[in-house]
């Protein structure tokens, strides 16, 4: 049961959503489809592109949207999401194949920085192939690191303190301390380049291809919500945005910003991406930004998928197509689909508290209600409020 | 601080979305572009139009997606929404004003049932004007009547009986043995003509126009789902699809369709319109019918709606748009957005099941941890879970 159709390739990832609309649509109707589709017009932010011979698209937007208020300044921060392809092919040495990815990705982060960013986040596992499909421990487990003293927060704590900038930066995380587990877990790297914390996935896939608790289990560091110079952050790991008392929970530790570092492909998501990170701005009042893997990664090793399909070597196409989406639910146009990208937001963190006063969300929620109903669904002799014909 | 540009209109509103890219997307960037915003293709059903003369839209889908199990039966429903303007001038006698809608509404309904329909749902309020955000009392308030005796369910309970039909109505209900209260409510009438019970709006809007807590406080009948021979349904009412947990509750309570009877215009919601129903439908595993009221209702004393444009006499333009969203997050193209329509989907109920099995959200939902989250939340002395660089 595939959910949106076989893995064949349609031949238009090289294409996004809005170049399909922009290359097609006259102009009025192409205003209005973007309104109904995307919100608000958000400007273009006219930023350096990368020096020749970088194929990474860099894209940027004021999302706007905020009123200046008379007794708090506006708060603009720049926001920075990163998708990117792995570099080596999965055969070669792990070390080779981490350092290659390293290499790329500090060049993205110092481009991102003289683009003006406060606050950098990564995609989900990005210094490695998202090996988990594959079922097998080696060489993949090799892959982990410690998030305090690994080679990858390292390079990452690095370009945090040189630039003054605060970095998300998703791994694979051996907790040596605690019997060597793994943990999917996004490291959080103060101005200063030390670690502030870290957030674990809440929530674990544990259907066809995305048999990931076979390397990790389910998040035990709560709902955290990181206090930054450039505002309260915190990180939903990929599953977990299909979750919305996961998203719930970060808004009510005082989430500004929740980063939605993901990996997921063509036939199993697509139409729903667009969807979920951006209602959860919407239902919490806060900004969420939803970044996805790109690219095809291929395995040596063939492996099922749980789907009836003939053994394999790749988990699909991973659709890029990140995007920041506002409390009003605006957002801006989406990356590539098909190649690595830098796209940079211009927000006013206010427009949080705005949302919240001008809709009301939050005001009208009856968490008291909704606190003790749920105490009750979760006892073994719950009975559903169910009303037969 | 209107949300999504001023009240202008840009005469594009006999256009749908489906409509502005179907005129002007070649193929196969249409299929493609359809993909992603829609998901899977879905099969238009063919059904008798409406008699020469009536001036209402009729679209039909069958959604697809499940599979045919080996224990179960598929369970195959004809669902069908409705969205209407109203008929006469709002300073026409009430009495008036209610019989022309429901004159015209019966014969919706007749056309549904020739259609094949099970399950029918009005918007919210139907058989009256918007009227709430005049916050005038009266005429107004003499639009409610008792969820049993009144007029619009003996008129729908009739009509439920003779095509064995179960029809979910929103009304303004006014409870005569409680203090003649009003509460925004939807009557759910089963096929014998019975009423199986209602359900009240659990949030209610208190912004700019929307001041209903004017008129009615938040429901007390909490999340009712009502089990009829075509499946649990429940009804989510306008605001409370902005709430995730309302949304979840019915979801933890069994609910296999749940209908979102709304009201809701333009330049405040149209973009958000397509994110919220369709993503509850995909945390949840089940159908949700997104229902708008549609045209533009003219009220005789003019009002201003805070947020200091000069006082007017309508609330903005309802756009329609009703449409129905699949477990797996496919939805059908939206009705009409200035013009009444039926849409009738045909789905199969087992799909709710199937999606549970698939994506594996319930399983992986962690419920026992957010629910003594939650109620740490709610009590005064709750600490949120900080980090501070």
């Amino acid at each position: 049961m595939e959910i949106f159709g076989d893995a064949k390739t349609t031949g238009l990832e090289h294409l996004t959503l809005e170049q399909m609309l922009e290359d097609n649509l006259p102009e009025p109707i192409l205003k209005e489809v973007k309104r109904i589709l995307y919100g608000r017009e958000v400007e273009t932010l006219d930023l350096p592109k990368f020096e020749k011979g970088v194929n990474c698209e860099i894209k940027g937007y004021k999302m706007g949207g905020a009123i200046v208020e008379q007794l708090r300044p506006p708060r603009i921060v720049r926001v920075a999401i990163i998708q990117n392809t792995i570099v080596l092919p999965t055969t070669d040495p792990i070390r080779d194949q981490r350092e290659a990815i390293h290499k790329k990705l500090a060049k993205y982060v110092e481009h991102a920085a003289s683009c003006g960013a406060n606050i950098i986040c990564l995609q989900e596992g990005w210094p490695m192939p998202f090996a988990f499909c594959t079922r097998e421990k080696y060489p993949w487990c090799e892959f982990a690191e410690d998030a305090i003293t690994g080679p990858t927060t390292e390079l990452m704590s690095g370009l945090a303190r040189k630039h003054n900038m605060v970095i998300v930066s998703p791994i694979l995380e051996r907790d040596q301390t605690n019997g060597d587990t793994l943990w999917n877990t996004a490291v959080v790297i103060g101005t200063d380049g030390r670690v502030i914390g870290k957030h674990r996935k809440n929530h674990i896939p544990r259907k066809n291809d995305f048999n990931e608790s076979t390397y990790y289990m389910e998040g035990n560091l709560g709902h955290a919500v990181f206090d930054t110079p450039f505002g309260k952050i915190a990180i939903n790991t990929c599953y977990g945005r299909h979750h919305p008392l996961n998203w719930l929970m970060f808004a009510l530790n005082g989430a500004e910003i929740v980063f939605n570092p993901s990996a997921t492909t063509k036939t199993l998501s697509e139409p729903m991406w667009g969807i979920e990170a951006r209602n959860a701005a919407i239902a919490n009042s806060y900004y969420t930004c939803a970044i996805n893997r790109v690219g095809t990664e291929v395995f040596p090793n063939a492996f099922t998928s749980g789907n009836g399909q003939p053994a394999h070597h790749d988990f699909g196409h991973f659709y890029g197509s990140s995007y920041i989406a506002a409390p009003d639910g605006t957002r801006t146009p989406g990356l590539s689909r098909s190649e690595d990208g830098v796209l940079i937001a211009e927000i006013d963190l206010n427009l949080c508290r705005q949302i919240k006063d001008f809709w009301g969300f939050r005001m009208t929620s009856r968490l008291d209600m909704y606190a003790e109903k749920l105490a009750k669904v979760v006892q073994p002799d719950f009975e559903p409020q169910i009303i037969k014909q």
